[in-house]
């Protein structure tokens, strides 16, 4: 859990809470899913601007609920590749409280590689394992 | 993935599109919540009204993503209780095309027994686990 | 209030929810959202597919709320054009419920004639005032 | 336009963004609930903690559309009362870039005194009119 290497930091809106007075569980996903692109963007594989060029597309979702979370809570979400294989990435996610680092959820994501212009799966470029690999201190080969 | 005994349907609305232009991935688990709740309601084991007396939390979610859903496409979440421990529920989803009934997605959530008035988490009822194991055919003692 | 010619049925969902119990204020906005583009859609206006060419962007939204809705409450959103001016359109609505038909909102909104591929404005063309003036009973020439 | 004296800063979030490609309208009115409440826990008219004792209720909104705002932009939200009447609170709210301090939107609202335990309108305060007439350096007698 301690070798995260990109956090990003949300404050938990109003907007987020649901009918239980917690953060809504579909909405850990929301924030899992800033995460993973801020990550894109972080490392320059995502320019932020063209949806059309995000380069990958959702496949599977599992994420575990250990503590609820609260309007106005500062959390930050961590985000890491962890696995590269020839058409997909699987990232891995935690969300902790900003201050006492308390763990609030764990989570991975299957992402494949996706031309939304045409439509079609594609492989995942030696540039991303390159630069993936480079950033995570870890080959992607 | 034929014995799904509850469907839910759903109209996707343009507020489940994303910037991709299809829905989602944090839609579908609101589409399986709403399954969900609807079958608690359709067991007789939830008001709809009361969600102090839910009764259960969300631990774990996990979706796997087959087809995009698209704006205004017809479909109908299946629902079911596949396991019952001690103190939580096993729930298995299939999303579908209403018409083609073509397979979108499919889902599994854990979830925990409850009492959100004292903030604590409960037993499994034994009235549950009849009138569920009743309706699912299947006993869960 | 009584001649709506156009209603679009929603079911409220869980995900409508807020921490106060009732369907958040901005949930209301989704539902005028979905009933004015089935309304472009009923009137062949729009195809439902390209989002690049709904033909209109909202410039304002006024809502005004008479009466909390709640999870599982099935409700009509009444959609109409009251006006039609060279460059934008002004909507009107209720939302009501789908038994009692009393009415729990009333909304308008104000809809820029706007080439998405282009990013411009555009006027309103004959052809729209035809359709939906021939729709109402009521000329916008 | 120039003497809001609360700001509240929102990073535009992916979730946030339509199929448009352009924050969805109805998510300005989130920006503006967030803005709202902040600015009375930063009153200390609200602990962010108790939904129930919020003390108001949305019964009107207004929202006028200037610019599109876009995926990972940096806004900030002016809010203010302009207005109290015995009965209700008129907020305002600027909707504007964080660097360019561009107007994107404005908006508002009109909120009743409510107590959400007892599910019935009430008064606005002395209390109230004193602490927000302060803050806006105009009485609210």
């Amino acid at each position: 859990m301690c070798d995260y290497r990109y956090f990003f930091p949300i404050n938990v809106s109003y907007s987020d809470i649901d009918a239980q007075g917690h953060v809504n569980n579909t909405r850990y996903g929301t924030y899992i899913e800033s995460a993973r692109l801020a990550y894109l963007q972080h490392l320059g594989l995502w320019d932020g601007e063209d949806f059309q060029q995000l380069g990958v597309i959702v496949a599977d979702v599992h994420i575990t609920y250990r503590l609820p979370l609260f309007y106005g809570q500062q959390i930050e979400v961590g985000a890491r590749v962890s696995h590269i294989g020839s058409k997909s990435l699987k990232f891995e996610f935690i969300i902790r409280d900003a201050e006492s680092k308390a763990i609030c959820a764990t989570g991975e994501t299957i992402n494949v590689g996706f031309d939304y212009t045409k439509e079609v799966s594609t492989p995942i470029s030696t540039h991303w394992r390159n630069i993936i690999g480079e950033f995570e201190g870890q080959p992607f080969s």
